[in-house]
């Protein structure tokens, strides 16, 4: 009796800007599995902080029902919580991902003195069983090889998720969507499609990887002097086009940027990356060949200060130097927010006078995930019965839901998640489940913290209007002031004597005249210190900084 | 004698992302005019500064020469510094700008009690002289009606200066670009030409503002709700499309956020915006007003978070709110650095549901600057001798003249300038002359201080890391401690008592110990304090915060 069994439960954890793309945990009874477990990178509006996990309290509470963690694919977005996540679990199940993917994981798990945790090879085509739980793994194509789609059965219904993904009919390893696959989950049944809503707000059909090689060849060959090739170190068949351009037109090829050496260190041992040991050269061997016989692979196609490119474009790089007969290519799009990190980065590359080529004015950077066209195709080969779109902002999912309305799915089969929303199977029918605890945590230095707003905003208000600590001493029998010391950081009169004195005046006649009233209290002379110094700096500087007062009886 | 006479100097002010876009000053001998007192924005990293100001040293220290400001057009970054400029000017010079422009300063002027400025209205096609110095003004298209183009004569020869602008055979207003006063400067002999470069990297020319108002009729006409058009308030002939559509389908418009409430004041009592008073209606009246009835003009198209737009889109605004069946049109494109803030309000719609249109997805902006072809016909109608690509960021510079050596204008009569340099004419010959002192100053609250790199630096250092300050009393003869206080304020050990304490007993033992030491002083105690809590915090914290250390001998 369908009734009796315990309901699918669908879960998307944390993530600031995309449903369930960090994180999702899907439940069924005593079985629980893990898709990813990546981070997100801090805002502008989130100072000092280092990186943001998803809040999985959920799944530390119900550890005891965990099976396997599978990794979809090697991004940082899908990955980068893996170790606070290990190092939080009381126990180790096994992390499945494709070879490519646990190539990425290994270097975070050693640096983290995680070797201990086991890992299983997946590939697809293979099918797991996780308690009541059984996964399909099926090959998709991305922005990095080894993604994997997730095909899950259980006792109350099926669903098909995606991971992240374009559909390229010519990906460069030659490993194209399992469209064989797909269909014939589709027709077996698929419950619940969750679905990568990336760029649903964009018509038509990305374009191919193999797209961008044309481009870059012509590029290389015709380059007079060195070409510099920034983009995500982890794309690595955008770095295997540049090797293949590079060694084609008999240039050398120089790495630079720490996350480059170290992913096409590991792509190449994984067999992913394949270029000549002889046509790797090290940077610091640069000079002993000719400028028309070298590409540089550099990192910071996000505008990273730095980044390799960075650093090279400011003048700053240790051994490698770019010169005005050289050419960059920036084979990347911004990410939302650092579109004036890498114009800055162009107009240091202007000074310079070499030539650039980026997405404005040359083919040399496509997408890694589908636009509507492919989500599309997506519905029509899986056939959902219900359709939750995941990974995207609020306009990404709305449009998203767009196209699968477009397509005859019944609008209330569709379902736009908030963080913390739930979703239930029983009996192949999804409805909304109770919501569980939900957000996001902050790693701050060693901490791992809440999302403690009062910290972001008292650093908010101490970056734009600065601080000034006053500590008074005040004599403990006629609470008159002994010592009064204003000190300012962050403002623009920090070194203006006349506003300090100034400043120090005022709070000793104020100190003084709170001494003369009844029920003198410490706390009561630091709010008026704190009043007295506020109503004096807007006086004479119009600026409210943050103000420290310390009173101390002597 | 040629030899004698002083040269025409050159001189561009200021400007972070646009040689001479904000200001620049044209001297001969003990003549001297100023062309735009515009402002710029501050960046990210420059947190709690409100503007940054041209540094106009130069011009207050030749004050006695200065015979006249000419402002090209009613923008900000052309005309918001006249009242720092004005009230640092010993001597009231007459402004001279269109009538347009005249009416955007004039509310600036008052609201700083410098309504005795005096001002002069000019139109294109007509001349001054200032001194020995001869000024034609022409007109030009741009984004807002009464942009100016400068014909400047001096007796070394001449210069013209486009000011911001496209090229547009069919702006709203009817007033087209004067080619023939172009043509007839270029016939007589234009020695130098000052250009705008900020679409010099874009092909093709730039779309008639005229092009815009199709698609905005079109989507007026046929939307269920409300409209919400967002757009930059100073742009007239925007503000005057949206008008048209709305009262020809009879809907009535309602504006709202500060700035478009005075510019649409403004614009109408100037007659460059016409619409009948019976057609705009106030925000507080809008429940009396069907839906489909009514058309709001609002601010906010640049996701400013204070803005009509994100007030309405986060629910917080008085009077106005959007709701499912409402369209929103944001008709304009984020300038670089604002494109994150807009997405948010994107977000923030979609969850709402309202149908949005944008530059993605509906014709409802063009730029106000020309484009390569633009750019090109400029050079082809002016023909100058000498040729400085201005207004644009490094990139921008190089990319325009990269156009006029296309053009067969020689490299070498071809200037990219930076911050400061300057040119000088002799004889109808331009080379780069002694430069002065540039650059820019911010803003912060009531005060005008220098570029302070401390400051700003401090400020990103209180932002990223917080501020712990630590106050310690101490025997004057003993020299050990008595009471010592730590208080911690943006960071996420602010309210860890485990911390805090540890802190404390950490800097006693440290002020206990170095009492012991000869040649005990105040600043040794400090720095010892300084030192022992660094210590302490970044073994307990892995976090380095700002430390203010204060000790006092009691």
């Amino acid at each position: 009796m369908a009734k009796k069994k315990p309901a699918l439960k669908v879960i998307p954890l944390g993530g600031l800007d995309g449903i369930g793309k960090n994180m999702t945990a899907v439940e069924y009874g005593n079985d629980m599995l893990l898709i990813d477990a990546g981070l997100m990178f801090p805002d502008d509006d989130q100072p000092g902080i280092d990186l943001v996990l998803p809040d999985y309290t959920y799944v530390l509470e119900n550890e005891h029902k965990l099976k396997g963690i599978l990794i979809t694919h090697g991004h940082e977005d899908h990955t980068g919580a893996l170790p606070y996540l290990l190092q939080d679990l009381r126990n180790r199940v096994p992390i499945y991902a494709s070879r490519m993917t646990l190539g990425m994981i290994k270097g975070k798990l050693e640096e983290h003195h995680l070797t201990e945790q086991p890992v299983v090879e997946v590939q697809g085509g293979e099918h797991i069983d996780l308690g009541a739980l059984g996964v399909d793994f099926f090959a998709m194509t991305h922005s990095i090889p080894g993604a994997l789609g997730l095909y899950i059965q259980s006792p109350q219904g099926t669903l098909l998720h995606t991971g992240d993904f374009k559909l390229d009919q010519t990906p460069i390893d030659g490993v194209v969507p399992d469209y064989h696959a797909l269909n014939r989950f589709g027709a077996e049944g698929v419950d619940l499609l969750l679905s990568d809503s990336t760029n649903a707000t964009r018509p038509g059909f990305t374009g191919s990887e193999a797209s961008v090689g044309a481009s870059l060849r012509h590029i290389i060959k015709n380059a007079p002097g060195r070409v510099f090739v920034a983009c995500f170190s982890s794309h690595i068949h955008r770095l295997q086009q540049v090797c293949d351009a590079a060694v084609a037109v008999g240039r050398k090829v120089v790495v630079t940027g720490r996350s480059m050496v170290t992913n096409t260190k590991v792509a190449r041992e994984l067999g992913y990356l394949n270029i000549p040991a002889d046509d790797i050269i090290d940077a610091f061997d640069v000079d002993d060949v000719p400028d028309d016989k070298i590409v540089v692979l550099c990192t910071g196609s996000q505008g990273e200060p730095l980044s390799a490119l960075a650093r090279m474009a400011n003048g700053e790089h240790r051994s490698l130097s770019i010169g005005p007969d050289d050419t960059v290519i920036i084979s990347a799009t911004p990410v939302p927010g650092n579109e004036k990190s890498v114009q800055n980065i162009v107009n240091a590359l202007a000074r310079i006078g070499c030539t650039v080529f980026d997405k404005s004015n040359a083919l040399v950077h496509v997408s890694g995930h589908g636009s509507q066209e492919e989500l599309k195709l997506m519905l029509a080969m899986v056939r959902p019965k219900f359709f939750a779109p995941v990974h995207g902002e609020a306009v990404h999912l709305r449009a998203h839901a767009k196209l699968a309305i477009s397509m005859g799915i019944e609008p209330d089969h569709i379902f736009v998640l908030d963080n913390g929303d739930t979703l239930e199977m029983r009996d192949h029918k999804v409805k909304i489940g109770q919501p569980v605890e939900s957000g996001v945590v902050y790693v701050d230095g060693m901490r791992v913290s809440d999302a403690d707003p009062v910290v972001l905003r008292d650093r908010q208000k101490l970056s734009n209007d600065g601080i000034v600590t006053c500590v008074v001493t005040v004599n403990a029998r006629t609470h008159k002031a002994l010592e009064v010391d204003v000190s300012a950081r962050g403002v623009s009169f920090a070194d203006d004597g006349d506003v300090i004195n100034g400043a120090q005046d005022a709070v000793r006649a104020t100190v003084d005249r709170a001494s003369e009233k009844a029920g003198w209290t410490v706390d009561a002379s630091r709010r008026a210190v704190r009043n007295s110094l506020s109503n004096y700096l807007w006086q004479a500087t119009h600026t409210k900084p943050m103000i420290v007062p310390v009173v101390m009886e002597v």
